[in-house]
């Protein structure tokens, strides 16, 4: 396999626990990786190879003029890296709409598909993950979209996942046909009648709500990109509230901090399985190579899983069933 | 003070757990309280007075045609009450949208306000609850609308958690001015440009996100009624969720029930304030009267509690409150 292209520099962590998170996939389980950024910042690489980028797009910075400007930074470097064949895949934790601009302007969009779209796994307790998309790379979509976010959705929830047929709804505020504001209306009468569930194997069912999310009544969740945005970080806004307000639960005398004490190994399977460290990050889907966006808080762990899924999803060949599916539709 | 009106025959539950939530209220809190209803059906109520109605809607019926149709529901008649002057308010765990129809038509509408929403509070571990609207009143909006709805939701944060100058912040997918899609940024523009903020008495704090609902970053969030319904209920299922795993997580073996038992005191605490049933439903904020909608599963709790905010909304003149606020606009 070619080796997976990482953004040394993006991240509230960079370059530290970037180049700490490739080191792991590359000697703990053995996936080729190439750093990109500044050689003289990254440290101790351990041999790792590195591909030189002197520019650094800030976390805060316009996405598409900074990506026109900036053709030696390391964002636009790693997607021309996987546009040249020089690289299977690109990961990064920096600036998520530059790294989207960087995909879509050096890998293109695979034909067929009008937008690429963010999918992003929402843990599910005791079950199978929930696709989530788009999940804010349009904050503005055409009800047209919907139906190849669905088509997306269901070939990486059968790829990353391995469900052969997944249950596929539309996000909206009530389960029957006639819920929700007009675009999402539109939305349900072009996924309900199209023949986009057959061609992709997948079972459509319908409207779903947000407390669906987090179960197994639904393996991917359509949605534009504003609603998804929203629904993902009110997710992450409840994990983190839930979770702080169960540690001030243990913390409440001497007799529970022992209880949690022992409760500590069933907690932290807890914390893991739920924490999107563990996930791997986002992809984008739609663009003609794997293009994982990372947190921009992501830690080592987070950055290694990053690269694990990344590698699955080329080894997988993610970008071909993609292709493929939407060719039917 | 003149009795709240409970729709006894409306919720999953009805008639016996809104009966003895009703007596309750009675009872325990010495809130005057007219049950509505079929009187034959209501078993034991104590001496409380009875409003008699022959019709219940049901919990899916359509919401217009029935509450046209079915004068003599329970819902129709609790609404004609409050209009009527022989009851101070009503509460409802019955058909949402039946509720929200019977009480604009029978109370009518605040003048200065176009489109009435529904108030819900998020709790917020530690801190002061969240109020989010509309949470699905209107799941089609006017940028105008949302204006309405800052106004009232800061009537609503000062007189129901007593916050003297609330934050008011704008949902969106980003803090800076121009994230989110067409209509927000429409919003956003109406929001940051009008004189309601300094006239209600409200810090307008701009955008916020999803991740900051839980948090005591912002008081009142404001959105239109498909966003708000989507993250009320994906908030709903992110508790959930993480409530199963936690008792899974306390459920290995028997070195980790009994920690469980140690902690049965916080966690209850903890369950009891994240708990819908505890935050006493939702209001339908600018009709001419004080109207909360409780969840379709209310226990007895449930609605006493609703019974009681229904009587401190009455006492503290929420409905003058808002038409005073819509006026200065």
């Amino acid at each position: 396999m070619l080796p997976i292209a990482v953004d040394a520099m993006g991240g509230d962590n960079a370059p530290c626990e970037i180049v700490a998170g490739a080191k792991r996939a590359a000697l703990d389980l053995g996936i080729p990786v190439v750093l990109v950024g500044r050689s003289a910042e990254l440290g101790d690489t351990e041999n790792l190879a590195v591909i030189e980028a002197s520019e650094v797009i800030a976390m805060d910075a316009d996405p598409g003029s900074s990506v026109r400007r900036m053709r030696d930074s390391s964002l636009v470097r790693a997607a021309t890296a996987v546009r040249d064949g020089s690289a299977s895949a690109m990961v990064s934790a920096g600036n998520t709409g530059a790294t989207m601009a960087s995909a879509l302007l050096r890998m293109g969009r695979i034909r067929g598909i009008n937008r690429p779209a963010i999918a992003i796994p929402v843990p599910v307790p005791g079950g199978t993950h929930t696709t989530l998309l788009d999940a804010g790379a349009n904050a503005e979509c055409r009800p047209e979209w919907l139906v190849e976010f669905a088509q997306m959705g269901c070939v990486y929830a059968r790829d990353r996942f391995r469900i052969d047929r997944p249950k596929v709804g539309l996000l909206s505020i009530g389960e029957e046909a006639g819920k929700g504001n007009k675009f999402v209306k539109d939305c349900f009468e072009r996924l309900n009648e199209s023949a986009w569930a057959e061609s992709s194997g997948a079972e459509w069912i319908g409207n779903v709500e947000g407390r669906d999310v987090m179960t197994d009544h639904v393996d991917v969740v359509v949605t534009d990109g504003f609603t998804g945005n929203v629904t993902l970080k009110t997710l992450e806004g409840a994990m983190s509230a839930l979770l702080g307000r169960l540690l001030a639960a243990i913390d409440t005398d001497d007799r529970t901090r022992r209880a949690g004490e022992m409760l500590a190994g069933p907690l932290d399977a807890m914390v893991a399985e739920l924490h999107p460290d563990s996930t791997g990050g986002a992809l984008l889907l739609g663009v003609k190579g794997v293009c994982v966006i990372s947190h921009g808080s992501s830690s080592a762990d987070a950055i290694a899983n990053a690269i694990r899924i990344a590698a699955e999803m080329v080894n997988v060949n993610m970008v071909e069933h993609l292709s493929a599916a939407v060719r039917k539709k």
